[in-house]
């Protein structure tokens, strides 16, 4: 693998997408920390661009193509699919996406408005690759993979740069792992770090590809994997495990019922609305997966885009 | 009237709550400018303390208090009474609260989880102020009223004091009226500016005191009124009545379909979780209830403790 990307790319991809997504904000919870023994620091992506930290990654990989380029394409669940749009907006491109049916409705109207052209596919990663490599033959648009792309694995570790840059004495962060993007740029920032970060990695029990590739050396995937957590589905990228098998400290994993727990008390508590991938950190930190008691732990909120005329509960 | 609270009274209050209180976030958000042509800034008390601006005035009146003082007590349909309770215990007092039937659940429980002792009563001012009195002959403990306080007044216009502070070029603040304080003390921080900053208060149709005070000159009072935005059912005090009159630029209604509209919007553009009272100010503008387009428009999200199993749509 020749271009595993590295914490230069990171800090490039700050410049680069520094005017068109947030510096989020970091909240805290007095009841969280009482409930878990820690000091909890969230990193609310669920305010970023398009809802979510996808518009980190999706921004400097459409933002690093030349005037030449006039499509993007990508295959996603939702977010990443517009975080796409509004990145080839911002670039005066047009961007198609590439949606396995049974899409989160907001995410789907989302992609429209940003002026994304939908392309329905069957779920499961087979058929959105097989989808999207149509899309490229029809229009010769450029691909930005969702998370087995250096680029984008460097711009979704700006989240983490930020985290770091706001609060330097975080002891371990926890983000939860789909493709594995955010937490493959998550690791090269903590990694590059003058003193230990740790980095845990949370998985819906139904989706473990990433605890099961971690735990046994050898990338598996789970084709259609059923969870509430749409942004958890995909397997991990090749990028992703030779990241997380270099530098990740552990997976773990929640029961959807665990999840929809813990968005719940987000709202409740925090009253901020998180969707469930979103919630499965705080799911394993409420459920005694992550003991780190007293710690100064940082959780990463990766996006806000539940819809509250349908919540789980 | 001799003890109406003065600019210099609301420095001395964020003085005095400044450990114990949050210098809550201010956020944006691009549909909602669209949406209505300004440039809003919302001030998100939901993230306050208690999980509203409550926790100000409360907190101002109850350390302004000596050791000698060993017992608290209010009236409050929820938000103010756990303010109390959280001021009271943090001050070693103890915290009687009288609370109508009929109030949130959450609200009630968070008084409890406060250490505040519950006093129910019947809905209704009348009913709220015998109470509240017999409670007082019983344990002689010092009332904080909710709003007609100088030092409950003081302390809620520190959230205006802040929102200036971090945006000296606002134009207007449009916050909800429920019995007043909060728009009483912001009215002391707009009109102490050297620039002019206009002030709009917002009322839902059926609890329409304020407006109609403010348009006839004379305090009119409406026992029991019937809304959804239960923190905006109290009618103005005499301290509110005398600043709204001398100061405020106008009284709007909105109606509490509209409220519910606002809040469901606030929920599912900006992620966050605010209660129907909070919800007023923003139904007011999305339904150009106050057209000031282009103008940068503070808006003050009073509170966040609405139920998540008991969403209004």
């Amino acid at each position: 693998m020749t271009d595993l990307p590295t914490i230069a790319d990171i800090h490039q991809a700050a410049e680069r997408i520094a005017s068109v997504v947030h510096n989020t904000p970091v909240h805290t919870c007095r009841t969280f920390d009482l409930s878990t023994g820690c000091r909890a620091y969230f990193k609310c992506e669920n305010f970023q661009k398009v809802g979510a930290f996808k518009a980190r990654g999706a921004s400097n990989a459409v933002l690093s193509l030349g005037n030449e380029v006039t499509s993007v394409a990508t295959h996603s669940s939702g977010n990443h699919g517009a975080a796409v749009a509004y990145a080839a907006r911002l670039s005066g491109k047009n961007a198609q996406i590439v949606i396995p049916e049974g899409s989160n409705r907001l995410k789907v109207e989302a992609i429209r408005q940003y002026g994304g052209i939908i392309r329905p596919c069957a779920p499961g990663m087979r058929s959105r690759q097989s989808s999207l490599a149509d899309v490229v033959r029809e229009t010769g648009a450029a691909v930005i993979h969702p998370f087995d792309d250096s680029l984008v694995i460097a711009g979704q570790g700006t989240a983490a740069l930020e985290l770091l840059g706001d609060l330097p004495d975080i002891d371990l962060i926890v983000t939860p792992v789909g493709g594995g993007g955010l937490i493959s740029g998550t690791l090269l920032v903590a990694k590059s770090q003058n003193r230990p970060v740790r980095v845990i990695g949370v998985e819906p029990a139904t989706a473990d590809d990433a605890r099961q590739s971690f735990r046994s050396g050898t990338r598996v995937t789970i084709d259609a994997a059923k969870t509430i957590a749409d942004g958890l589905r995909a397997s991990i990228g090749e990028r992703n495990f030779e990241l997380i098998r270099t530098y990740a400290d552990d997976i773990v994993t929640v029961t959807d019922e665990e999840i929809v727990t813990a968005m719940r008390f987000v709202l409740t508590r925090m009253k901020i609305l998180i969707e469930p991938s979103a919630a499965a950190p705080v799911a394993a930190l409420l459920n005694g997966r992550i003991a780190d008691h007293g710690k100064k732990i940082g959780i990463i909120l990766t996006g806000g885009n539940a819809d509250p005329d349908d919540l789980p509960w």
